[in-house]
């Protein structure tokens, strides 16, 4: 497995941001516009997304018996659960030519574990190309908003389930959105920023935009 | 979390060598000819060893249900086992100013992933780094045996479980004889190779003559 040439035919796509972007609302507006436009079919996933092994350490990270998990173990099985995820199930549907899009990927622990949770981006990027081989998204959409909005988004919306991440206090939203724009500053080729502040249809114009320069 | 300064009082001895090479029986040994000496007591452990988190971890890595798991989700795997057994228990027993001997360590998983599975030393290492922030054994006794001899060993020992690895061929046995030659090669203030050939009398005296310098 050695990055570019498993995806051809194929588009890597992920999705990143922190609570309350809008991903899951994008996600499913880009989907439907990428097929009336293209009429090709999208593979939506999220780790650990069907894969029975990466649910199982997902299992364990989530865990609420496992209270001493340490940070380090954590990123490593995060890692272990990512090369699962993208062996089962990613790269399967890469190589059959669809376009594939993530619900978070390599970004998320960078920010939230390397960055956010201070073990370091450059240590938690490290472990994470020794899961990926450097198989990696030909295009990162970064939903970007304050957290002070998305986290008020969250609070109005019911049907959400709220997750540990969500009763971390401001201070690390704060951080989390900090970490996110620097990855962006860092990696602007594969990065594109997008105001999450817009209207879901407007956000989704300006992702197929992108999405569409991708296809080529 | 950092290296020596929080060894200190205590001695890290690991423990390392193919199958049949007589760990099992040179770590009780050493263990009795400590405490004779010193009046020392000695914590014996092995991964995972009695932290529920790295239990759970390594249940993910012997399901034989998960037999498609990719080899780089394993060392990942392994080395978040790792970080979690040192924190929980090898750490707050040199805290305690303990000897602690440990069977089979970082060196296991550069020699059997990194080096006969083909994922590479280097890479293997890295990670490796990231689980233990360089928190490293102070003394590590390679007990190095042809592999004929030590799998004859285990053959005719019939109290002994047979795993995994004992099932594995002869070429591969031979690949970690290699590699841990190599590694030993690569790290020779901290890895003493001993011939466990020897009685086991003699390899337990050699053994604790290198403790006993260890020990200052």
């Amino acid at each position: 497995m050695k990055g570019e040439s498993w995806v051809r035919g194929g588009l890597f796509i992920t999705i990143e941001g922190g609570e309350g972007a809008g991903k899951t609302t994008l996600i499913a507006r880009l989907t439907e516009r990428i097929y009336t436009e293209t009429k090709r079919r999208t593979v939506r996933t999220r780790e650990p997304g069907g894969s029975p092994i990466a649910e199982a350490i997902r299992g364990v990270i989530l865990d609420t018996k496992n209270t001493k998990m340490d940070p380090r173990t954590e990123a490593l099985l995060y890692a272990a659960a990512r090369r699962q995820h993208l062996v089962e199930i990613v790269m399967p549907a890469l190589q059959r030519g669809n376009i594939v899009i993530c619900d978070r990927f390599v970004d998320s622990s960078l920010v939230y574990q390397g960055y956010a949770r201070g073990l370091g981006v450059d240590q938690v990027w490290d472990i994470n190309r020794f899961a990926t081989e450097d198989c990696m998204p030909s295009l990162t959409l970064y939903l970007d908003i304050e957290p002070e909005v998305g986290l008020a988004r969250i609070a109005d919306n019911k049907h959400r389930e709220v997750n540990r991440l969500d009763l971390e206090g401001l201070a690390f939203h704060r951080k989390v959105r900090e970490g996110y724009l620097q990855i962006a500053a860092k990696f602007p080729e594969r990065i594109r920023t997008l105001d999450a502040n817009q209207e879901p249809a407007r956000l989704a114009d300006e992702a197929w935009l992108l999405v569409k320069k991708s296809l080529g």
